[in-house]
Order: structure tokens, then C-alpha cells, then sequence
């Protein structure tokens, strides 16, 4: 990805109305209003740190209610370590984690997993970023062979960093398959809330493609979803919670002042304003899709199912749309691009983009 | 440490009005109220993540402009990650870390940072854990030894883990005696901002200590200085800067919304209320010590520097004493306890505690 | 690769005279009769242990004289632990190793990289193990990205898995693309004999295919090359030998009694054993290969270079030739195996087993 | 330690006969001739590498006959190797190693430990190397607190680096006192032989101490008790064994031509070997003990149970002794020596050693 600054606009661009919001990534967007406000109001006094606080206690009492009471969650400051905490926890001595060739913790988290855990990452070929179960079937050639590192942890994405979702039913086929084969199941959720919305939005079908589907740990997206910064590593299995804390410290992931993670958390998930939030910014992301995908010199590789769009454009046209409303490059050698909506995008920010698109391509 | 709760009183403290904020650690506190505005305030409209946004690029000159134009700062999450992170990108391979055995990186970190390096903490003993530059010197035995790590970075905390203070020329002296034997030099300023205070508040006194006496890397503290969360590492020597944002990342420390850590640092470092805190913390803690030392039973083995008090108490009163207004034994053993005052401890809690202890020992 | 044991002989080979070794690998091999007697002979009284003896002094003096007077060596156990020093002493924090999708590291030591570096591998695909020029230069687009861990050394192996050699000239043009992104190359020379005797056979191309062409330390093999175990690492930059004794212990590769590794080296290093020995098992493969090729049924993707054939054979003569004359699997979805020759194989040796595969082909 | 180099010798020691063998280290002896012979005689054709061939199997029976048939082991390179590989195989993430301050793998492996596993040595305090069970039940104050590495694993040496042995019933006490806390235990056996040797020299001993005191995995030390180079790692808790092949090879502890190693440990074990040289050197030790307790100047602050002595002299004495007959000084401050006899020490190498000490002394 490489960033293309923005000073003077194409003249086809220059007369139009400019999208208030860029499509660059859902972390470009700030914080959701509610959430600001949950972090002004705990700032009251004195609490313990560490999490001995009113306000973790109620975080983890909600990803309780959610995913169920067997459930053992951790705040964490960020993504990259809420990966790594989880798939920490689960690895032993000799394994290694497999995961897609796409995945975040293998492409863009500067080789994290690989400094916490010492391990290997063994990269499953996947245009879409989707594992598929026979992938995991075959990883039985390793497993007995010295030489290799043994499989330990299957790592799925949720939604992929392609924008695509596993179902429930394919999760379920994964774990089935890993668990034949001793493995431990990790999802990353750094956009969970799109994925639950994009299959139908209700928490349980935020418990169909997790606890229920055989998953022992998800990394939980708050930052994405519209939190200034937190995520939670949820255990489904208290067999790998028991370390958990320790892990937590060790990968420099346990916040001080928790309550203001926690609080943020609270805003979040009060009647299930997450979920509201991810269905809205995948709807603002169909919206775009359908606005742009008969235009002339707009192809798209996979129709979208969450907030990312990767369609291919004439190369001439990139720089001077992203000069206008800042996005990224995804795959140069081909012209791919990457439109990411967020909590924030509005209508009007997609309708703008879209005849900022059109009138660039019928020049 | 071992956390007492509090149901009722003891009859000597029933009475008796019961400060508002407790002893227990400068993280039990909450945010400063300029740094919550800031928060807030940047919370618009989209800014690009990682750092490329106006508020940090402010916050890096404001570093600039406190330590001098050749240094390189990162902004980070939290107190252990900003220590691993700089430990990290200053040891080489074959070397291990040299620090007191009270160092909050060896007692205090749950092996954070030998995670991070798969590298070993040497410890030296510090009864107020400070450093003597002879232990360093000491260290000349090991270099050339194949059957021993080496030393390759001195670690030291300013203010320690004691409340003791390094003058500018104590850390000098260590800096020269480490780097006779090749070592780098860290500090970990998790309390920089108290350790400033004491030597005289003003920025020549920071720099004094740090820069100009030839420390290369500093983990400038935040939280306990008053953010919500928060820390910065500073680097003083562009060599090591050079690998920083990779380790920063590699270390789970890169902040995507930097801007929400970036916008609290902003209000902190305006017009030097880190220091002015610092300055009122440390006065909290003198004037609770002039209030307590002549009380019959309580003894100090260390006058005050900073903003951490270690009295001894008769074993009896620490239970009854830490219901009613929290804090932490420190060490059982010998019935020493640690009060701890922060930016946001008034002289009003000073003097309702102090009050408390007198009513309970002199019964 | 999967094994298939012996019994009984297929009806086409029972009555053939059968080779007295193996295909397997050319560790397989016992050690060199002059190798054997070093080893006995050096077993004489005491010695200093951990390389202050004077049979290691020699064996430094001898890759001396191969590499030049700037050269340091250290001896070490294994291939694996040659390797894994070499790149933990090359690696800085924040950097990945490149290599082949082919290496040794990346597959066949069970993540021992990994974990000693806590870095990621990053892998180039490459059909025949050898990386090209070109694939180092698309590097670039990684440096500066701080979501991605920076190419801190190549890792190319000569000769490679699949047997190919690289010339000095390509080695040369690798490490010119390699150093103009600041990166160390490292040399996986377990079967370094075999590839100089392929360049030549002389000292001069042993110089030409490492320091010449710029490489920093070369894991030079001695197990496969006719020791019962042993190799050295050895750095042609004295930069990076600095920490390396340091190193070697910390990835548990010192020899206490060192005198027995060493002694076992000056015997390969005499009258330079080792490249005689290259040859002839080169030669070996060559005579396998030029006697079977024209067989109906078997196919060579590439013509040997060193002491390794990859043919293909129809799948059904693959269990039964390899009962009477044990050799690995490679590619089994191909039916594509692997023979390797080694410094043992005769020519009787390799008449035996071509008549062999000649009589079960032409059934 | 520190080396004295021997050219000429003082007056009263240059007419006397000289010792044959030094008193540097059991290490400084070569190999047992039954051993080397074995060495030479493994060397027959091919046999399958990595443990597929009979000798290897021979050992491992072997073990399982000493220890009991649920006994697993792995053949290894070297003694830090053969720690390593234990202790890594039985942490978990987010615990330590707990063990002496004197111990081995805490000062004399150059952090290899926390390079492999990423986790802290936590020591304590023992002048004699034997930890004690009442230190390993105060560790339960840091069971359960977030902020410190969890006691994961004890590992005790056996014999202590001080030649201290621990009786049976010692380390059955200390592995109750580990269970209660949940944590596992390892014995650092490089001296077995000689602990075994001090024991009563039967492989009944050897068991009391190992497998019947709730040992979980024992690393038996080869090199010092009379190979040229080996070790083994024999896991007494088949649970703990599982992952140890893929553990043996991450750390670079995985030996291809294994007969090598086999081989020589088949001819120490044969008929107890290794006991008969274990109680001929530690004969040796307390002959020297008594040949010297009462020289004037000469002071034991411990009598010897095996290999060891640590005899406090005369400063002016030490070097030109050590010129004499090699050894090494052991704490400078208080001119302590060690003198370790081997399984190739004799009487007379004994008797004119301290005939040279009474000499030095009494002029």
C-alpha cells in the first residue's frame, strides 16, 4: 500500500462536492459519540488499576451475556496484541500457527506474532483470505515428522482482510478439521462487528460463527467498530483462559487505567451498538458497490460482503480519485484498489464518491 | 503486594473524615481534566492512522523542543511496552540487560521483557534501587567470558522503585562507566515527570538528566503523570532510533488512532504541567511525611524525594489504616507499606490520612 | 518425504545384485576412515575445553588459509545450529530473513529459527531453491513500511535443496542487491563440498562463490561432506564475528570437548579431502543420471549439478525400487523422488541400483 | 574463573613430579578408550539418520532398563543443549524457571535458556546450590499475581555446581513442595554419574533420586562422565515427552548421524560404566581431600561428596600452582579454588598434586 497525497483535484473532480470522510481504513474515523462520552464519565476519582474496577467488571459481565457464562475475557490495548495474546496462550513448545497468506498477523503486524511467540507462521494459499477445511486436512502430512514444526493453532480471519466472511457452518468445518488434528482454533475479529452484521446481525449469529462453532479464542475489534482504542481477547475455553492474564502483561497488553478501555467497551456494547454500527457501515459499502459497478472501466473481482471493496480501475484514474478522497492501493501490478467504509461514512460521503468515480471515468 | 478491602472501620477511624482519594498507586487515579478536553477535542472527522496525523506530529516536536532537536520519539500504549520496546531495539544478540533487582522490568513485568528479547535481566542489588557506577565497573569481569551473557544495556528507573532520585550527575557517572564496557543506557521514567520535580522542575533539569548526561533512550511516562493512558520513548541517540517504529510494532505498541494518544500528551506537555504536577505530587508526599514522622510508631528509613512514602508502621494499624483509606504493604515482612501520592492527591487527603494514622497510633 | 520399508524384493529385483548403500541422503553415510582416525588419535590426555585446545587453533588456521587471514570460524554440532547462529549473530530487532521457499530453515527445522530469533522467515518462491536477483530488488517496496518487518539478511543455499548450484557470478549479483537494501547475506553450505567441486573444484572457486562475492558468513558443512558431525560457521566480516562466540553458546552449539569436532575438520581439510570427496559424489550422480535418463518411464525436470537427482518415475515402480534400495519420496503428488549420492557411494554402487531401475522399467 | 597460564614453575615445585592430568575441569579429560572404540565401530555402511538406526535404539532401551519402561529419551549434542531442551519443553506462557543462583543454566550459559524460551530464570539464593523446600513454598505469594511470571518449572542440579549432592529424600521433598504449586521439575544431571556415584553407586540410587522422587525430566549427562560429546534428556512423565522431538529440534539439539552419539552412550552404560567412573572420580576427590585438609594454609569450608573441592588457599600460592598443574579459581575475593578430578584422574596424578600443594606451602 502507498499513499498518494493530495494537493490540487482533477478538473473533472475539482467542480463536485467532496466526500467529507476518506475510504483510506475504518481506523481513519474517530471515535463513536457514545463512546467519547463513556470515557469522560469514568474519569470520577480513584480506582484500583489493573482491572479491579466497576467498569471492567461490567465490560466482562457483557461479553458474558453475549457469548455465554463460561466465557473469560481480556482487555487489551490493540489489535496486533490482541493476536498475539491469544495465539500466545495456545501455542506449545514445537507447534507453529497456521493461517492464511493474507492474514493480518502474517502480512502486517512486522513479524509480532513471530518475536512474542518464537514460532512459525505457515501461510495457507487464499486469494479471498478464506481458508478452506481440505487446507487444514492436508496439514496432516506434517504432523509426527521431526522436522517439522507441528501444526498448534489453525488462525482465521473474521471478516477477512479481503472483506470476505466465513459462514458459521464453514467455521464449524474448520474447527472440525483442526481439532482432528489436536489444533487449537483463534479468530481474529478485528472487524467482527461487520461480520456479525453480514450474517444477519443478531448475537446469535455472533455465537453461531464463534462459541458455537468450535472457536477457542476471538480477538474481539473494538478499535475498528468505533472505540478510540481497545479490543478484547475472549476465551471461550477456560482451559486457555487460565494463563491468560500472565500472557496478557507479557505481551505488553494489560492497560492501567483499564476503566477507560472498559468504559469504552460499555458504550460499545450497550444494545448491541456495535452490531447497529457494522450493519451500517457494510450497507455504506453496498451502496457503493452498486453506485460504481456498471461504470465503465469498474470491474469487480468479488461482490462485497462486509465494509471493504477491492474492485480494479483504469490505472490513469487512481491517483487522482485517491488525491481527492483518500484511499489505498491494493495490488498495483493489477490496478486493484481498496474502498474501506467505517461506523462514520455517511450516504452522502458514498454518493459524492461515487459521482467523484463517475465523472472521472466518463471524461 | 497484597490488596486489604475495606467494610467497616476501626472505631479510632469511624469518626473521623476519610480522604477522598486513596494512597494506593498514582494509577489509581484518573486522567487530568485538560488531558480529557484534548481527548475529546481531536475526536473529529477522519485522520489518518499510525501516526500520521497532526496531533502527533505536534506531540514529536514538543519532545523535540523539551530534549533537543536530534531526538526521535514514539508514542506508545503503556509503561511495560514503552521499557520492552526500548530494551528491545538497543540489545543485540549475545548480550543481556543490567538493572537493580527492584528494576519494575524484573520484579514487576511478568517477564515482559525477556519475552520480547530471549534475552536475560542481570541484577544488581539496590537496596533503594539505585545503581552505583562501581557495579557497573564491577561488570568488566563478564566482557570476553563466552559462557556469559554480556553486558549490553544498563537499565535504571528514574525515579526508582523506592522513591529515590538520581541527580543529573549520578546518571552521568553510570552512563560513563557503561559505556567504558560498550553498554547502552535506558531509564525508565514511568515517574520521570516526579523525578524531574525533585531535581528543580525545570527543563534543564530534565535534559540534565537525560541527554546531557548521556542516557540513549528514556520511557517518558504518561499515565502516572496524568493521561488516561500514554507513553512516550524517547530517543536521544538516532542510531537506535533508526529500527524504533519496527520494534514498536514488533512489541505490540503501534496505537492506529495515534491521535487519541498524541492530543492527551499535547495537553501534558502545555506549557510544562507534566512538571507542575510532578511538583504537586512530590509536595503531597513531603507534606504527608512532615504530618507522620514525629507520630510515635511510625518510622521512615528514607526521607521522601519523590512522591512515594515507605514508612514502617506497627503491624497492628496497617490493616485497620488501609480499609479505611487504600494502600499497599510493600513489604510484609518487615511491616513497611508504601503511600503513594499522585497529581490529582490534595492537601486535603494528606491531612484527613494523616489525621487518620495519628488517631489510630496514638490510641 | 514419507518412508517405505524393505522386506521382500519386487519379483524384477529379487535375483539383482543389490547396492551395499543407500539413496537416502548423504547423511546416511558413516564418516571418512581419516576422519575416524583423527578422531581416535586426537583422544590423547587432557585439553582445555570449549576451543583452547590446539587441534581447534588448527582447524581456524585452515579456513584461513581457505577464506583468507580476515576470516573467523567457529565450530559448532549441527547444520541446523550452524544455521540458526549465523542468522541470530546477522539479525537485527525490527528485520526478517529472506530465503528460498525451498530453504532448509523454512522447511525442515521444525521453526528452530523461529525460536531462537523470534523473527519471521520470509519466503521467495523458487522451484529449484534458488533465489534471483530480481526477487531480492522487489524488496524494496517493504522498506520503510512499519507493518512489515524490514529485510534484514538473505539466506540462499549452495548448493540448494533441489540440488541447483549457483554460479559466483549470480551469488555476486544477489548479495548486490541484497547490500543495496542493507541487507547481511548468509550461505547454507551444508553441502558447500558438493558445489564447489560443481564450480570447478579448486580453493579459488570455494573464495569465489562466498567472500569474493560478497557474502557475510557461510555455514560451512562438514556432516554431509564425511564427518560423523560437525560444521562451521564461518564469518567473512569480522563486524558480525564480533558477537558470534557469544552466539554460538546462546543456540547450545559449543562443544565442550572441542578437540573432537576439530581434530575430525583437519582431516577434511587435509589436502583438501573435502572437495576430492564433492567430486566423486557429484561425479556419482552424474553417472546415475547419465545411465538411467534414457530409461522408458523416467523424466528429469533439470540434469544434475551436484549429487542430487529429482527424477520422475512412473508411480507404481516407485515402493518396490525403493524396498530393494531405500530413497525418499519428494513430490509425491508427482511422483517425483529424490536420490542423493554421497562420499561413500561406488560405482558399483550406482551400476547395481541403474540395472535395478532398468530391470523394473522394462518389465 | 579466570586462566593462569603455566611456563616456568616456582622453585618449590620445578623438581617435583608433575601430574599428568590437570584438575582444570571434567571436561579437559577426552573419552573413555570403551567409547571410542564404540565410536569406531558404529562406522559400518549406511544407517538411516535422525535416530532410525539400531544403535539409537540400543540407547533408549537402555535408559528404559535404568529408569522403568515408561521412561522416554532423546539423544543430544551437548549439556546446555540437553537443558535447554528440557526446561522448554515443560513451560508454559507466562511462567519461569525457578532455580540456584549458582545453578548452571542461570551463570553459565549466556542466557541460552531465555533465548529459547522467551521466559525468565528466577533465582534463589543457595551457597551451596541446593535450593531448599521451604524457598520453593514462598513462592506461592506470587501465584496468581498478573504482574509476575508464574513459577512454571524448578530446576535443581544434581550434583550442585558446588559438588553439593542432594539426597533422595531431599529431592522428593522438593518436588512435593513444587507439585503443591503446580509447577514441574527438571534436574540439571551434566554430574549424575558423580551424584549417583555418591548416592551408593547403584542404579537404585539412581532411580530414588530421579523417577521415584517426582523428577519429570532429567538431563543425563555423556560429555563429563567419559564421551567425547552427548547427552540425554529422559522424561519420566510420558505427558511431557510428547512434544520433545519437535523441542529437541528447535533448539538445535537434533544429532543426523545419531549412531555417533548412540554408540558411545551404549558402551557407558554397558555394565554401569558410567557409575564404576563416577565413583572412581569421586574416589579421586576425596583422596585429594584427604592428601590436603590438613596442610596449614589449606581450609575446606565443605567436605566433598563427589567430583569437587573448593579448598580456600594462600593468595600467593594459587597462581603458581595453577602454573603447575592447571585449575581454575573459583571466587577471587576469597581466594577459593576448585579442583575437580575426572573419570581419567589416577592416584599418582592425586598423590604428586598434593605433594606439590604441601610443598608450595610448607616452604
Amino acid at each position: 500500500m502507498s499513499q498518494t497525497p493530495a494537493p490540487e483535484f482533477h478538473t473533472a473532480l475539482s467542480s463536485l462536492a467532496r466526500p467529507e470522510r476518506t475510504l483510506a481504513s475504518d481506523n481513519s474515523a474517530g471515535a463513536h459519540p457514545a463512546v467519547v462520552q463513556a470515557f469522560v464519565d469514568c474519569n470520577t476519582g480513584h480506582a484500583l488499576a489493573y482491572g479491579a474496577d466497576p467498569w471492567t467488571q461490567e465490560a466482562l459481565g457483557r461479553f458474558k451475556t453475549i457469548f455465554g457464562d463460561q466465557t473469560e475475557s481480556l482487555l487489551v490495548w490493540g489489535g496486533t496484541g490482541a493476536n498475539v495474546m491469544a495465539l500466545t496462550s495456545l501455542l506449545q513448545a514445537g507447534e507453529c500457527v497456521v493461517c492464511s497468506d493474507q492474514a493480518h498477523i502474517a502480512v502486517s503486524e512486522t513479524g509480532a506474532p513471530e518475536r512474542a511467540m518464537g514460532a512459525k507462521l505457515l501461510l495457507l494459499p487464499s486469494p479471498d483470505g478464506k481458508i478452506r477445511p481440505e487446507q487444514v486436512t492436508a496439514l496432516r502430512s506434517m504432523v509426527g515428522n521431526q522436522h517439522s514444526a507441528q501444526p498448534g493453532v489453525l488462525s482465521i480471519t473474521q471478516c477477512t482482510e479481503m472483506g470476505a466472511v466465513y459462514s458459521a457452518q464453514e467455521v464449524k468445518a474448520l474447527c472440525i478439521e483442526a481439532k482432528k488434528l489436536g489444533m487449537r482454533v483463534h479468530m481474529d475479529g478485528a472487524r467482527f462487528a461487520n461480520a456479525v452484521a453480514a450474517a444477519g446481525g443478531t448475537l446469535a449469529d455472533a455465537r453461531a460463527m464463534t462459541v458455537d462453532a468450535g472457536v477457542d479464542v476471538l480477538s474481539f475489534g473494538g478499535t475498528k467498530a468505533g472505540l478510540a482504542f481497545g479490543e478484547a481477547v475472549v476465551y471461550f475455553n477456560p482451559v486457555y483462559a487460565k494463563r491468560a492474564i500472565y500472557v496478557r502483561k507479557q505481551v505488553n497488553q494489560l492497560p492501567s487505567k483499564m476503566r477507560f478501555v472498559a468504559a469504552q467497551f460499555n458504550a460499545l456494547l450497550q444494545d448491541d451498538l456495535w452490531i447497529g454500527l457494522g450493519l451500517h457501515s457494510n450497507a455504506m459499502a453496498q451502496r457503493l458497490y452498486e453506485a460504481t459497478r456498471h461504470l465503465p472501466g469498474v470491474s469487480y473481482p468479488l461482490a462485497p460482503t462486509s465494509n471493504g471493496l477491492f474492485p480494479i480501475l483504469p490505472q490513469a484514474a487512481i491517483a487522482p480519485l485517491a488525491q481527492w478522497c483518500m484511499f489505498w492501493n491494493w495490488e498495483p501490478a493489477i490496478h486493484q484498489v481498496r474502498w474501506l467504509t467505517g461506523w462514520d461514512t455517511t450516504a452522502q460521503d458514498v454518493d459524492r464518491f461515487a459521482a467523484g468515480v463517475a465523472a472521472l471515468l466518463q471524461e
